[in-house]
């Protein structure tokens, strides 16, 4: 029997993402894994969720990047514990690499954590980490066809998050086009149009993520 | 000795891409490698720039998608010779595709040729494609954050094209910390403003692209 390398490389992060999954449950965490394109929007998502959340639950957030500290550094500031990972060369994170920062949290002080992945609408969509949900963040300014050209990532959504929504005339942005390229590979995930930046459209994305997030 | 998968795969790619630019010389065709963020505007730069070329400069194009026709169905709509390639769940092109790719275009009749990357800012700099110069465009609504956060795209750039520049205001983006973060990575490069859709700054992006294309 002949097991590729890449199998076998998936294998060993599932197992690492089961025990992070394991860890999360037993501290009562929800944890979502937020893709995108580079610069769609997901740390703006995380910062107008946050200040929209009820006191009962508090979040956490893990950030992945390449390099830099910048999202880490912009998270801190609003008083919300945060880990950076830099990947190097790495295109997406890994459940070894949620591992360790899981370790560098305070994990009894979150019940609702964020882990903004690596900027990429390919990679990430291939490794399990152990969060519950998959959110994609897409971006007006991206274009409509993204979920045509990247079937994969969108496929692999629990929710859609369409984001620079108050854009839609400037870009001619065509919702209907997304929407059907959307549920063309995934019947189920909701698209939900919103604008961080306006605060605009997150009545929707709140009544999500809010029902989501067990309470302990 | 040890040597990893990875840089085996990479040693076998490099002898593909070696022959790929033997080819493209023999054939008099100079070659650039568009590589962007999944909705930058590479398609729109390779309509913007072949609607600007002198007749002597005949262009070809080269897609590559995860999936769909979309971008070459775009390119031929305008007479321009085009191949598709879909890598199916691939997050970059490589130079074995790019082997195929040539083996179905007529080469006698391209004098410029434009390969579109797989929108994606950090695997495709990794994999030589047998191309002459990588041109990285990068879109105002991104973020003026990207060279920090993906300094091994903005590293690997001969030119910078900085797209939707007629947006600079709407998206608050800062081109001097832009342009440092550039710099940071790639002393060389020049970083050109540009607006696709509104024709604006393509005569610098123009300059830059004639005199690069060999004249047979």
């Amino acid at each position: 029997m002949k097991i590729s390398v890449q199998e076998q490389i998936l294998d060993a992060n599932d197992t690492v993402a089961a025990a992070n999954r394991a860890l999360l449950d037993s501290q009562h965490i929800h944890a979502l894994n937020l893709m995108a394109s580079p610069g769609a929007g997901k740390t703006s998502l995380i910062l107008a969720t946050c200040a929209r959340l009820p006191a009962r639950i508090r979040p956490g957030v893990i950030e992945g990047d390449l390099a830099s500290r910048i999202d880490a550094d912009t998270i801190a500031a609003h008083g919300i514990p945060v880990v950076q990972i830099n990947t190097g060369g790495g295109c997406h994170l890994d459940a070894p690499m949620i591992r360790g920062a899981l370790a560098e949290l305070p994990l009894a002080a979150i019940d609702l954590l964020f882990v903004e992945n690596v900027g990429n609408l390919v990679c990430p969509a291939n490794f399990a980490l152990g969060t519950h949900r998959n959110v994609v963040v897409a971006s007006v300014a991206e274009g409509h066809d993204k979920p045509y050209k990247y079937p994969g990532m969108f496929a692999a959504a629990d929710v859609v998050v369409l984001n620079k929504a108050d854009l839609v005339d400037v870009f001619e942005f065509d919702l209907a086009y997304f929407q059907r390229g959307v549920a063309m590979v995934n019947p189920t995930a909701p698209v939900i149009s919103v604008s961080c930046k306006r605060g605009t459209g997150l009545e929707e994305w709140m009544a999500w993520v809010t029902p989501a997030q067990k309470i302990s």
